[in-house]
């Protein structure tokens, strides 16, 4: 397999390799090292570009002098390895005052604390040159039914993404926000569980053009759904601003696996769609090839960068086969023998009116019940394509 | 617990009862009354109205004078028992020509005679004086991630909704649309799994206006979600056009069970939300309580009233319970002692700037995370009401 | 990718591409062809055996003579085809009359026609010369929490077990029991829902020398388990008699698509179990590659045949992978750093006592927790064999 | 509702009000205690017992003095408070060491570190007078497919127990083990992910009849699982030696919410089965009611107190109520109509050949078929006494 180059624009966040291992029951298994110094691995690597949560960089009580200074190394390090900070994020999730949320904390001056800190990571961004500002709420949500008013939720979700992209547009930064659904963890329930319900709340913003999605693949699956599925609505939508591919078994807690290291087959569809786009065209997913995963924490440092290597090598495992699954004529008579792309074709006619559509005598149903679509043989193909 | 009343607007579809037990594993275990029998006891038993799919009351093949002759029997039977038929829903998922979609399937003659039944559908209910369409693609969908292109199936679902909706606006028709999602089931990933995905769908719409949710309990539950949360944001964005209560234990097959009969603390705050309202004001859910469950295959005709009965005592005994709850003094106290009111009150204060924010001086993090909420007290204090 | 042979013997129950279609929300899609026509064309396609339940071959009603006249013209086409008949199953959950389950049934009377049912098949099995009698208790269990004594099942589960068993010696005949696990469709909660319960199970039979298990993939994973890891402590356990094959895509209905069609990487290393044994040897699965999926709805008769035929492929496609992937020395290396032949070698050595392993000197936990497994390395190593 | 007294047998991990908060995503919110302060604590709740690991009373890497001096500590404090020790367990999860496990982890040295390290804990056990061992392996388990030998997993988790039951009978404690099961979390797929596999494993071991389980509530849920299911069939084979009793909110990461606080009408089944037993009798659980649930991370000090008094509080009121549905005529009459008391009834009568059974006359299965069992009426009327 080829190595990742530049042209591949994979990018990897500094708290992927920078997860030191503390889970719910148990500690670090891996000392940290500087995010220069991550970063500077990455480029090795073979990583286009990198992001970052605020406090990846500088910790949560750092004067601003510290804060430039520490991003500014940073900047240095990536500069000097040719390393694109294309998305940058903030974090009100880590530390105890974020523990009902930051945008929907039940306790305003809380929720003033923590617009104060996003609108400070903004700024940031904007300064680093990143182009996405990924906000993922993951205190915003609750364990109990009774804790929440669930419309003022909305209401204060709703006015802090409008701050934000207000703020965004009033200094002309070069920012779009791509939103990052998650059903549950560290919430029981998190608000904007999935890529629809942020797809919903966007639609109700005024500054809502600027604002999109970051799907997870994980997190998705964690709500029992087709990732793909997913992201595809999004990008019909027009909202697919950033994408976060990593891996996960299954219904359970929040795995941060490798790309492809989970539902493998899924993966493989996803990067059908990246790289081959929908069968009948439609919007194209332009942006970097964002991996946000966690290196198990049985592995040491060794580990790590195998892990990160890991994620870049399935995609291009990924993408050669499924642009071979794509190109090959026998897909495209399978495709046809399942009517794929009539779906593209309107319903109605140009022009046809109701009236019409019922002038039109009725088909047989029970003859046209029994028509076939294959649609076993065509996945059983490219399964031929991915493991034959 | 008293006997449900007309001011309780319970209302029931006629397949609940209706259902004989079919599954994937097993054969009828019931036989199949009229619809109008149907109408009758549920109007004995305390309903306010009922609700049918156009299959429910005459065969697929109907000719339009039988389908007459059976929908005016209904009415004629409805009239008699002082029952409202105020919502009507078309079958696009029963018969094998819907075996890949309605409005979604590859196969555009399919589109089109799947579109024709739901725009008769559509007369038939504004005929009877529903004032609900509801729409449940429960086909739209795939098991196969090569065989759709979902782009072009968003689009279709879009020009099928716009079709139905710019029809009933063109008619005159006093009806809105409430969209049905479900994850899977019977498909392996059906389009609009979640309240979410239909909210976002929804605002692409050019006639979205008359389109809003329906959003059944279990159905919400087999995507991991919490339902009241589902609900709440479909409330917020003024679509929570209808309802389906039922039962269901954790994720599974769609398992339609009395409400309350699967996660009843959940079932007690959904309640909560539907007769309280959110605390501090916001948009009410006015239209009626419709029950969709499925008498569990193991019971008898017995079986099938004692459910159906089951149903409305449950919401019954959960409204008094939900009421006494909130008007409770230490409720009240606990809700304070939360902040759960402060949450309607906007982050930012009228007519501040984001300047005049950023002057102000920070709150100590350390000291304002200390803060007791008590969220278990006041859930504990909910159970105490719910079961004490 | 070669053809499948008898030596690979593949087999397939009757019920399978006999699947019509009917589901909880359609009707059948396809017509249902007689036992011996899908006998015949499984072995077309190259399978060595078939299975089936009692009613896939005569109805439930059917006299001793008709039983006969069925099974033995089946039988017929199995030997003129060169089918190995393998195993015989019971149906005891279609029928109204087991809606409360069979062995479990709270109605004394019909456990006991239960049981007659299953006797009476076991006699056929044995005719045919099946030497695996499966039994998947589909309807015993429960959807409300109140409706069993939970301990007279498990009672009267052992009872019915115990007597089939008996009896089967009793007679001589060359038959293992295989229970299959399954954790809830079509009843809310099922009894014995996994692998371990039913092995629990086992051990407190009087005859559970010849009562093993009959694990299928879909079923294990509706349970959110790893299939490879329940096979796995079967075979540890002397217990895995027989096995099903097929596809799921996480927790939900039960799909039973074709094998590798669900969690394809998971399918792999099902694979390399049954190819290449564990690392350390141990037991091995000795029994036939049987496959218990159904062809989707969507399909029409090519469909079915084309499902078949992929489980088929993909079986072989994945033991061409494995075989490659343990043969490889890079393997062999990683397998060495990661210390996975380590864990056959017993912990305290021959002989040891606790008084000699306390007297050892304690290791440096701060310096031991810092090994490398490199897990994540030999997963991609893995990947790389499956998919490069 | 009557406050807790020692009758009740109540009692608490130290672990549990000690958690302070350290989840994935954030730090810890609350400061901790002394073990001895908890214990204080839980009694002036009403607690009757204390339980607790190793590494709770005295850190990881204490010299046997410190262990000592602490563990005197404890038992001095509890003795003063009336409080009983009645459960000691080990942590092997929480350090680095043990990152790929205790029992199971593929490096041998590492392994027989875990066995000393559970070695004495038992032998504190012993000394602070517990009853119960319990051993949850946590980290006994893999996120990797290919990085296990499972079967020789299985072998050392055997040989593991073995040596830790036999070392109990040599030293003649009065001490029993109660495994733990846990599907998931932290690891991807846990070794003995139900108490289904632990009855199985346990049923191999040279020991096992001092091996029995302690099932937790919220772990069986995790698997999609009726936990009240899982401890009926532990108690029916004789090896429900412990339980653990929390909250938990669906498929999700390990909430371990109060008792109650998640699936509430399964809790009060729960109870209903430790209050009143099995309706025919069978084996009864006589061990404490033991709660292992975490104070949400939102809450302060008042809040760990408020949740551990609400485990208490709820299991009372559910038990209340569990005897007056019991008691109910009409209850009875109900399970009568299910024919719930006719499954403690043998199949077979005494002395009943095989043959007397096939002679006797088949019933009609259609009309058998029609039978009512009215298990909705009769859940219904739980839910009366649950919440009317």
């Amino acid at each position: 397999m080829r190595k990742p180059t530049k042209e591949d624009r994979f990018s990897f966040g500094i708290w992927t390799a920078g997860w030191t291992g503390t889970d719910p029951f148990g500690t670090d298994t891996r000392t940290s090292l500087e995010p220069w110094d991550y970063a500077e691995k990455f480029a090795e690597l073979g990583a286009w570009g990198i992001t970052f949560h605020d406090n990846d960089v500088f910790p949560f009580n750092a004067t601003p002098a510290e804060q430039d200074r520490r991003v500014g190394k940073l900047v240095e390090v990536c500069k000097a390895n040719d390393l694109v900070i294309e998305m940058v994020t903030t974090n009100t999730f880590s530390h105890p005052i974020f523990k009902d949320g930051g945008l929907t904390n039940n306790d305003r001056s809380i929720r003033r604390f923590g617009l104060k800190k996003i609108l400070n990571a903004v700024d940031i961004a904007a300064e680093v040159g990143a182009t996405t500002f990924v906000m993922w709420g993951g205190r915003e949500g609750a364990e109990y039914d009774s804790s929440k008013d669930l419309s003022a939720a909305f209401d204060r979700y709703k006015e802090g993404l409008d701050t934000v992209a207000g703020y965004i547009k009033e200094k002309g930064y070069n920012l779009k926000i791509g939103l990052e659904p998650k059903p549950n963890e560290p919430r029981g329930d998190i608000f904007l569980p999935t890529v629809g319900h942020a797809l919903g709340l966007i639609a109700q913003l005024e500054h809502g053009d600027i604002v999109g999605l970051n799907p997870e693949t994980g997190h998705e699956q964690m709500a029992n759904l087709n990732y793909t599925h997913g992201i595809a609505q999004a990008l019909n939508h027009g909202k697919l601003f950033h994408i976060d591919l990593n891996g996960q078994s299954g219904i359970k807690y929040d795995q941060d696996k490798a790309f492809g290291h989970g539902d493998l087959a899924s993966a493989f569809f996803t990067v059908d769609l990246l790289v081959n786009g929908f069968p009948g065209g439609g919007n194209r997913y332009e942006g970097p090839i964002h991996f946000d995963y966690k290196p198990s924490r049985t592995e040491g440092m060794q580990g790590v960068w195998d892990s990160a290597a890991a994620n870049m090598e399935m995609y291009l495992m990924l993408a050669e086969k499924a642009k071979a699954f794509r190109a090959d004529p026998r897909t495209q008579e399978l495709m046809e023998e399942a009517s794929i792309l009539e779906l593209a074709v309107p319903t109605m006619a140009p022009g046809e009116t109701i009236e019409d559509l019922r002038k039109e005598a009725d088909i047989d149903p029970e003859e046209v019940a029994k028509r076939e679509y294959r649609f076993v043989e065509l996945y059983q193909h490219a399964m031929r394509h991915l493991i034959g």
